[in-house]
């Protein structure tokens, strides 16, 4: 976890002591269970919680002797606790907390980002309506294409943010699972129905079959959409940056007063929030193999898998936290320069309406193949030589001053484009 | 692709006559739409249909001169069309057609991939239950844990299938998907309703809000679940080679006849073909980065993903498909070994029996702690002596000739298995 | 291998047939070891050249059979030989022969690549010699920085080819090994001696410590190495882009007579070269996490790697010649718009100047943080105001007309060009 | 960074306090330069390094208001200064120190590996050394092979960590490297001269050309090799997890008084070592891509390498640290047990020694293809009904009581290990 990138509540959530708490969570909601159901005289559940005892420090110095972290908090958990200690991980393995813990762990986490992304791509779909009729030039390949909306793009990174949303939901669904079924996931030394009261205290399913652990497909599939995410994010970074090189300059990410750009230059006024987003989705990205590696275990499991996500899970849920919360704020904030985008328009000389007059020969009879070379070629001579297309177009084509204009225009770009925003009532 | 792991029908999928055809079949959807909504005249379909000409030799020729695919294919397609040529690629852009035709070749390989896994699952939860009731050890870390059912393990596998077919309807019915809206996505010169209706004669849905091209998330999430159906064929494909080697020896590998191990050692009976399935599935999850990285195309699109996507949509389909194939045979032809795993059960001299020793002295009265001290000391003797633990655990303990042959018994840890096959039926 | 990105002589080189002759000149050469040690009898070596047969559809026939590729190979090879036979293969096991002949392919492929990226070398050096006293504007963030040499790009990329090529070269020399130490690499059946001899004639040298195979982390060091090629390539693929940007426009990606950029925009140029070599480097880089796995085998040997290479091998190297050939002639030919270089310098109206006033005013007597402030002031009202930043700078600090002057000459900033350009003689 | 795995001294290596220190060292050598260079006034360094204020608390505080953490740390370090203030960071840029203290933060991390690289190749010399004689059994696709040396495992290994130091060294010796040429890489407003020599007080050499920071690729190649590194160990950590199987139980990682292996079996010792190595190499070979992402950035630099590096660095050195110091004790304390290895080699019945057979009846006058045949046919016979090979040899060929008992010799497959063993001397 990089401490300046680790926002709360998500920064505590994969903290030590949150972490035993939650296996302590575990552990009590199976003893309820026991309770429940007439295995543990009444009261056992009460008292466990009451008398159980969590200590980070004493945990860890205790994991030095035995060498095992849930040994080690077990030890200290139940150290001031009487008879009902007995029923304190009876039946159960470490994975079986462990796994259960990370679910809930998983579940919160997820939870959180969704409630964010909502925010996002509440504040997106606004943009795009506030910018729908607002032309912009259309880049494809990075040069200049055909007019288009300015709002289209909010749109777009809106659509991309509500499949997320569903995709997330999808795997979420899938991690709200437990698993304490035991050493092997057979439920040698403990029955499914404990296993099923239990988990719902924690409002988790059973895994339908496990061995030692939960398979690790469930978790990966998680990670992936988290990497589908963090590229969304990415994909608005670079729009931004792009947009805002100075050449362009049709927004700007918004800049603190008194920030500084520069140490050197004091004019500078750069992306850097983008730019962060940028890495911090290679960072996510890079992630997705470790997590599709982590399914193969061997047999009824190995524990490679562990160590891998002691960095995984802390680290792709407080960045990608951080990530949908800074970009709330940059596409609210976002610098908009509506002068420059009209300009950047007409800096081709009318060439961006090239379609338009194909399409007009080919209205008026020619064929589609020689109204292109025809106008590919007044079309190449323009761009050379800087000259208006528009001047061109009218001296070598016998169309109307109404056709002119009908066709250098930019609204015309724009005259589907409600019914686009019509599917996102 | 690799020739070598190329089968039907995927290899022909992705001929380049395929793809001509392909994108021949979405350019014709387009035309009959225009004559379905009065805009083309009647007749300009079956025209097309008829007169379109399709010659892989003559377009690759054109394309040299072009450098641009879809423009050589459009000038080959039409070279012997009449009137009906004007309606032939008109309003669109490239990516219309690469892109809607891209779609549909996925979805075509998707289901057929789904096709196969089905059986697959079906064939491994007949393994499930075929072999419910034999026991054999759970290896936790390699190493001994608990017995348990044999047939577990094929469930637990048909589980993770099931878990993948879901997953990838749900990313195939987002790939569902066609896009015909022009140069930047905007409609400018085609409407809505052409696209709509273009569409649903190929079973697609128009994308909701589109670039040129459709949003590479919808494609990469697809090849995010790839990787999962890939990894899971792994996972069994590392278990199996665990489970034939020699020391171990209880399944096998189907061998045939003539077949031969080894240049070098006549008596050698490899599993290559679930080795071969392993390095298979690094192939598809290294794609994994790449289709992600393809999400963040600059501006309205750059055509970066392109060079990618020819690589990456034949070498994953085919391949997950040849693995998908293969893996059929492998379980269905799989041979097993009951007498080794039974034999295997017992060479720890009981000591996979310990944790009921443990839970039995906690019945008794003992705490957890102190029952765990005791019974891992003289386990920790007998597995280095190599001597009995059970008759160590007679003689150390106040137990009954009764107590004993139950907690020995490995048949009492499949006392909960039928439990979790009924999640199944 | 995608078919439109193998050139000659690399497609070849991947062929079967070329597969085959490696390694029967692997074999041959051993034959030919044993000879020259009077193992074999004199002429053994010429007789087996002689007779050897080698058919590539024989072979896979009788690779169907055995299920066995080398072991058809042999057979097939020696089928119409007599005595000699008895020494062909004589000692060896399948992998001495597939993995020395990997190594020759691998080596010949990276020679090719040398070769043609020390060609791309002198070309980026000749152009940045041509354009090193062209000013250009710096950019960093995507904002315009400080004025620089237009030669200096190309010199950084030269830079970072050579030291590609020096890497390449020592992950070369680390893979110019062959191993033929039998089915353990313990030399049970071949004397050590037999082995050097017959990787002389290939120019190899023996693996020092092998198992049944050449360890795998000397190939995954190779591709490591491929995939910073490509990532230098891309590097300059992408600021290639950036620079034919429509706004920007400083360079323009060659373009053919004929060339057409869009079905739809007759007006269109774009620079889908460099758009393809970021894809393909993307497709290279995505192999470094498969070499590594590969490097991780089971015991003396695993064949998982075998499958990942069948892909990874003619994949990358055919890719990454494409790449660097098609890269010369992009640099050679790139079509470069000085007079738009020189306009970008200036459309921030003199900013970029604003670290020279800045030292100006700290040689002044101001500290760095009162001339920070100041000079940022009036740096941020110009550039929301549009206004020139010289004129501010002359109203606002008590400097001479002849101290303006020099503040605001690109020239200074390339003062010190010459002394970087000297470390490249 | 996960705290549990970070071991002095890398941990602090990467603290805030460290970082400021460094970029402190690197200020210091400048203004040092500055005075020896007689640009500054004799005593300006020690005026400058004596008054430096360096306040980790301060720095994120200003952090807070400028945006800028190199802007924070200047305005902190000097606000103690009087006149010498003017010389620090004069002429410089953020980078020229970010990237100067980043290289000597990585050098002296790479440093402190490969140190402990060294002691762990001379262990694993000392191990294959000591277990040179012993025979074991040669295991290929998980199947018994050959007998073969035991000590050959561990003289693998040192051989490739020999080269991993080698490479390690090469890497190093690129990264060696500092940058003090300002904003756009052009030395505008500092002398050539000056980054000579203030590099040369930190043991750097000017990078020959940069852009606003020092090239990506340099950094990458060094993740590259780091990623070789972890899967060397793993590749380790991987062979002790399969020797240390139930059924194979040749060797046992370590296992220290008190531990427990298992909250609910007391019997089990894991190689959970062995396992977490595995997962962490995972982690490290997941930073190579996004390792070369970073290689690509925008015109003289964009600074989305810095919010990956802020991860990738500190996770990479410490972990990779904590492996190669866990490994040392891995290999040196192993529990090793001959009379497993010896006693796996004949669990086949002596089908190993098939390969000798089969030369044998080459050398007697079969060609190897009737040798092959009879031999495999026997071989699986043996192999399905459990009976003994030798005996089977026996009957079946004309071979004398000598020459079995030749073939049938363990050690005869250890006659040339000497010969592999000398070239490490």
């Amino acid at each position: 976890m990089v401490e300046r990138y680790a926002l709360e509540p998500l920064k505590s959530l994969w903290s030590l002591k949150s972490q035993y708490e939650r296996w302590l969570e575990v552990e009590l909601s199976v003893i309820r269970a026991y309770e429940e159901l007439k295995i543990a005289p009444k009261g056992t559940y009460e008292k466990a919680k009451k008398n159980a005892y969590i200590n980070v420090d004493k945990i860890l110095e205790v994991e030095k002797v035995v060498d095992h972290d849930v040994i080690a908090f077990i030890k200290v958990a139940t150290s001031k606790m009487g008879e009902e200690a007995k029923f304190f991980h009876f039946g159960l393995t470490s994975s079986d907390i462990v796994d259960t813990a990370n679910s809930l762990a998983l579940v919160r986490a997820t939870k959180l980002i969704i409630e964010e992304l909502k925010k996002l791509s509440e504040i997106l779909l606004t943009k795009a309506l506030n910018f729908k009729d607002l032309p912009t030039i259309g880049r494809t390949h990075g040069v200049h294409a055909e007019p288009t909306s300015f709002g289209l793009k909010f749109l777009s990174w809106h659509a991309e943010i509500e499949r997320n949303i569903k995709r997330l939901e999808f795997a979420m669904k899938e991690i709200s699972i437990g698993k304490l079924s035991g050493a092997v996931g057979n439920y040698a030394n403990i029955d499914p129905e404990i296993e099923k009261l239990a988990l719902s205290f924690l409002s988790l399913k059973p895994t339908k079959v496990a061995t030692q652990v939960i398979p690790r497909d469930v978790h990966a599939f998680l990670i992936e959409v988290f990497a589908l995410v963090a590229s969304a994010i990415e994909r608005m970074a670079v729009e931004i940056r792009h947009l805002q090189k100075t050449e362009t300059l049709e927004v700007q990410e918004p800049f603190k007063k008194g920030q500084r750009g520069s140490s050197a230059m004091p004019h500078k006024k750069n992306p850097i929030l983008c730019e962060r987003l940028t890495g911090m989705s290679r960072i996510i990205r890079s992630y997705v193999n470790a997590a599709l590696e982590n399914i193969v275990l061997w047999h009824e499991r190995d524990i490679s898998h562990s160590s891998v996500e002691r960095y995984m899970f802390p680290d792709l849920t407080t960045t990608l936290y951080y990530m949908v919360i800074k970009t709330q704020k940059l596409i609210e904030d976002l610098v908009i320069y509506p002068e420059n985008i009209q300009k950047n328009i007409e800096i081709t000389n009318g060439l961006v309406y090239s379609q338009r007059v194909l399409l007009k020969l080919v209205e008026k009879g020619l064929t589609r193949e020689e109204a292109y070379k025809k106008v590919q070629e007044i079309a190449l001579y323009c761009w050379e030589n800087k000259t208006s297309f528009k001047d061109a177009v009218k001296k070598k084509f016998n169309l109307t001053e109404d056709e002119i204009k009908e066709i250098f225009d930019p609204k015309y770009y724009l005259r589907n484009v409600n019914k686009i925003f019509k599917r996102f009532q």
